[in-house]
């Protein structure tokens, strides 16, 4: 199955996106069901899907949503989940998520997705992609569930580094702002940056500077800044866009994961506990959906890399196919809005002259 | 009202808590509810209450269960939230803060607590307490709803210092282990380190270093090391005393809390959403409460800082009456556990030389 690789992605509507099948916990056949999922709604989406030939072609045969919308490139080995990212940097051709990550160096297709290893991933897109011109740490941003009109925050970067200077963080501000922008529909995103406490004189010595950074960036960037946030702001509709380094947006975003999870169970063991309370919880069924559905982690599944010559959006290991669709469907709204070039003129404008980034921010108002 | 100071704190089972009752959110009532409702549960324990003498007099002398419990020492002025800590270390004398410390210092009472300003606590408690022989950085240690079957976690240090070294966080673990046994009852805890993932190459330099301190440190020191643990893992039944830098431990600590109350608000507005909702609401009330009271943040009101010459228990600027109340059985513990002696044997044991600390591990093995 051939013919999409030919077609430009833009232009005529027609939206490529590159997909990992094998590295998730779950394998291929969760993958495929995800790819349906997501296809059986939306139509003008087509897929590269990377791995297993024999496996993906009993797996994505079956599926009528599929027909006639992807093409399957073998690819023999599989990158695991516990595979050190400096050993996939030497030894990671011939996997799936190399083979992934190559299709949008090669512009074959807009997007990359995968479930697979996180340090791999990044490693192998640093590697093939390459940075963006201006940008020093590339970054990964991911939606934060949130009292905001939209229901999420973004938050960057989550991983893809343990460390970030001022000058970091203000390349973050820029590209989480972009994303809010084109992932989000946001005009005019709020960016706060994540310290101890909301007062100046708290924090480590480059986060005093680049809350100079970013506020002086303000402007010129079209955004607004609130300062300083805390952890418990994160949830809040206080701002859209949080900004930090990668060890501590890990630790924040996991810790808000297992809180949520533990309190979710709480909520199963309370409600479980005696034979009135399972009557209860019966009668109380619409809304205890009602919330899961508001805190599924399913629902904003992709973490997306930003500051590389391509988009690669990074979904949970443990993705089923609800998950795998979430994250497809964030794939194609950035395809779609042309997020990568807006991206790199926002970093590049940035990076030139003061003057510069003011002109680009004027004839770009609002819509970056 | 005198009496309580000439009496010695152990021996005859009399122990005497200070009581800043003026720094918190909610003002001396709410505090000095606080006190009562602890006081009418638990005999044999009295307060020196510091703050305004009129003020005091009026609100505590008409609560039954405080008569003859207490003293109260005037200060006149208060330590606003806002306050600088710097600021407060040069003009703090005359406030209830600093009053409520002294009597720690001079051995009127065995544990200090305050609702006031965090900040300008510790940098109180510092300058009049000093630093226990051997700590090269404080720590404050908090409570962390877990699936443990004590139902809780230990994690330290959640803001006292924005940074730590490997050395700092071999005594973070030290520290944390003394407080799991003598607060929590545990023989044996499960000491983690705070990291972006479990596999022994991840994570910053420091944090390396300090997985291989502690690991050594845990045969003399009696407790397990289980390594690197994930944001994910702080509400797990992996680990009992979770060590990390002040920095990502107060983040850590606030969205915590913070999801846990977006959850919550998420629960309400579900059950909230149509009349029949809220007659199954009714039904559940039962089930509700019982979640409500696990995850109740009031209920491990109470964040303890560790390596000073006396102990400080910390309680939520918003505290109600039972927060205070939570904030002073978690003092009344400590006391009578004689927590304060052991900690300071832990930490000398630590030290000195490896076989001292050996020595010492044996001859207290379970009981610290």
């Amino acid at each position: 199955m051939t013919g999409l690789v030919d077609q430009p992605e833009k232009g005529n509507g027609r939206i490529v996106i590159s997909v990992d099948a094998m590295g998730g916990d779950r394998g291929p056949a969760a993958v495929v069901a995800g790819l349906e999922k997501f296809a059986a709604k939306q139509p003008g989406v087509y897929f590269i899907v990377h791995g297993d030939e024999t496996v993906l072609n009993k797996l994505a045969g079956r599926r009528k949503a599929l027909a006639g919308r992807y093409e399957i490139r073998h690819a023999p080995k599989v990158v695991t989940m516990d595979a050190k990212p400096s050993h996939v940097m030497r030894n990671g051709a011939g996997t799936s998520m190399w083979s992934a990550v190559e299709s949008v160096r090669n512009n074959e297709a807009t997007v990359a997705v995968s479930c697979g290893n996180t340090g791999a991933l990044m490693a192998l897109s640093m590697i093939r992609l390459r940075k963006l011109e201006g940008v020093n740490r590339p970054a990964i941003a991911c939606l934060w569930p949130s009292r905001n009109p939209s229901g999420f925050n973004v938050m960057l970067d989550v991983g893809a580094d343990i460390k970030a200077d001022a000058e970091d963080l203000l390349q973050y501000a820029l590209m989480g702002t972009s994303y809010a922008r084109n992932g989000m529909d946001l005009a005019r995103p709020r960016v706060g940056l994540l310290n101890v406490g909301t007062e100046e004189h708290k924090g480590r010595a480059e986060l005093k500077l680049a809350h100079d950074l970013i506020a002086d960036a303000a402007e010129a960037g079209n955004f607004d800044y609130v300062g300083f946030v805390e952890g418990s702001d994160l949830p809040s509709n206080r701002v859209d866009v949080i900004v930090t380094d990668g060890f501590t947006g890990n630790v924040a975003l996991k810790t808000g994961e297992g809180t949520a999870k533990l309190v979710g169970d709480f909520l199963k063991e309370a409600f479980a506990a005696t034979p009135l309370s399972r009557i209860a919880a019966l009668l109380a069924l619409t809304s205890l959906r009602r919330l899961q559905k508001r805190i599924d982690p399913r629902r904003v599944n992709g973490g997306v890399f930003l500051g590389l010559n391509g988009t690669v959006v990074k979904s949970h290991g443990s993705a089923d196919a609800t998950g795998v669709a979430a994250a497809i469907t964030l794939a194609s709204q950035l395809a779609r809005s042309g997020f990568q070039e807006r991206l790199a003129a926002r970093v590049a404008s940035a990076a030139g002259p003061r003057q510069d980034a003011a002109r680009d921010a004027d004839s770009n108002s609002g819509a970056e």
